[in-house]
């Protein structure tokens, strides 16, 4: 079976810092990679680059491929989406300015870099590499059950779409801010392009995922935490195998629920209704500790985007309560988050 | 991502009566895929074809490719293994000799027939199918959890390579004997080759696990009964995500655990420990009932292959004491696998 056509051999080694690929975009809703890239990896965008016919700015410095490299960049990020996921044929010689110019080039679209004849050339021939985020690594083992030293933490969910990232991307910081010893590990294509490398988890071909989920979280330091990005939910008709697998592979000594407060039913699937937070964590714990028997829920992540302050104060209170584990927004932060904090490094 | 480059556009669409090709291999064992064509699907092997420096015969008709187009052959199946899985160039001749034939190739080797140019041009010109059985179909859907018509049947196990495959199909068989609208539905290569078609489960992408279970297992009359070959196990520590999508996909209305008395321990895994057979049980109806309420578990097969007549018997009859529920060896059959049947009839 063929994994992997891609010229990138390390999935762990990092790419970027970036140079935002704006395209020829007027429409700003189809930058939204880029403008996730500014918000949530700021340290790691130079600036950002628009083709003469595009109107969408993030706000951060106008380059051409040379300044961007002499900045410190070394990779072009293609920040837009186009229709049907292609790369239109006049990007090339942008993308061929950049890879001359001393970048990589990091892709999260449906078409290949690598299956573009004049890119394969030049970023050969130059030592470049193009990184085509979807793709997995092709040396993935079989998951071996082993134990690994270090801690980790994984965030689930009772569905997809309702901030696993965002928290494991907030309590990573959170940790770090603490002075813990932390690394977020990304499972899907915009937390890899967030953290400069990862294993997108859900391309990975399905006798694999658990080795995929090793292989993204070495054995560390004994003190040190890996905050692993979660992917799909074990009650979803479609997804659950990803879920499991990435739950096995992983090998949490910690998990955190993430739940968007008035989801009722799966998303897409009016069929399926969403399981309660306690079924969430029975369930994570019951299939989790086949390979790791310490592992515990150390509190719940809500998503209250949608609710009024003071109304979303209430709630992530009453939760607690109810729950008997910290319940926090880590979005919206405050004593509530720092609780959960605090659970994680007990 | 690229998830199939095979020729093979109807991964339902069955292929063969066969003619098994042995290459020129003067080991027994490396015929295994032959002889196992040969045990279970004798009624789709009209003939073999040996190299000259080939010894190794399956016992039936020794055919060129168009006297076994005569006899109804529609496929050359490749019935031999080769060390690293290659095709050896000096096949290639006998292979154009079977599409000029008007022979389909199948193999289930790593390398890929799609691969080969001298093969695929051929095959392009003269309207044959090149199919590789490891290779998923491209066109499989995201899992839609939608309940089907029909009655479903899936074997589940204690851990793998203990039974699942020969389980479904004498199941599928003694149903069929009694008059039952039946079909197998084959999630590996080997049932891929028995049945004439099916899906390669563990090859899929992760995403569409489901999914291709659900394109395994059609909507069908109400009378219908698919009895699909199980995979791995829900309590294996690399290849659960494969055993649950598939479970959740397949929505199972009837499931036997298949087990092999005396293995106390994972294959492979020293450190994983077999689950009792009622904790099998309980975990497939538990994570089962997502898609479908109504599954409950019709009985249990036991691999007694190493053990004597008595002693099989014995331990036959104690374990169905305890359990409660039809215990049998499909191989043995007998009136303890009738009284399994029956209960899929129930």
């Amino acid at each position: 079976m063929d994994r992997s056509t891609s010229l990138r051999s390390e999935p762990a080694a990092p790419f970027g810092p970036y140079l935002l690929f704006l395209g020829d975009t007027v429409e700003r809703g189809y930058a939204k990679t880029a403008f996730g890239l500014r918000d949530w990896a700021p340290d790691r965008c130079v600036g950002e680059l628009a083709l003469p016919a595009g109107t969408v700015t993030t706000g951060i410095p106008r380059l051409g491929p040379v300044e961007a490299y002499a900045s410190g960049a070394r990779a072009l990020l293609i920040g837009v989406a186009t229709p049907g996921g292609s790369i239109p044929e006049h990007w090339i010689p942008t993308l061929l300015d950049a890879l001359a110019a001393g970048l990589d080039i990091v892709s999260g679209m449906h078409a290949r870099l690598v299956e573009i004849p004049e890119l394969t050339a030049a970023a050969k021939s130059l030592g470049r590499r193009l990184v085509d985020v979807r793709v997995p690594p092709a040396d993935i083992p079989i998951g071996s059950g082993k134990k690994r030293t270090g801690k980790r933490l994984l965030t689930v969910g009772t569905d997809c779409a309702l901030g696993k990232k965002y928290t494991a991307l907030s309590v990573a910081r959170g940790l770090e801010a603490r002075g813990v010893d932390v690394t977020f590990r990304a499972t899907g294509q915009t937390g890899i392009m967030i953290a400069g490398a990862g294993i997108p988890i859900d391309a990975v071909v399905s006798d694999f995922i658990a080795g995929a989920a090793e292989m993204l979280t070495p054995a560390a330091a004994p003190g040190h935490v890996d905050v692993i990005e979660g992917q799909g939910s074990l009650f979803h008709p479609a997804y659950a195998a990803v879920s499991l697998g990435l739950l096995h592979g992983s090998q949490p000594d910690m998990f955190i629920v993430c739940h968007e407060p008035g989801r009722t039913h799966v998303l897409g699937y009016p069929d399926f209704r969403l399981p309660p937070i306690e079924e969430v964590i029975a369930q994570t714990t019951a299939l989790g500790s086949l390979t790791n028997s310490a592992i515990r829920c150390v509190g719940v992540s809500l998503n209250t985007s949608d609710l009024a302050h003071d109304e979303a104060e209430r709630l992530i209170a009453a939760e607690s309560d109810r729950l008997g584990l910290p319940v926090a927004d880590p979005i919206r932060g405050g004593p509530a988050f720092e609780r959960l904090l605090d659970r994680c490094q007990d």
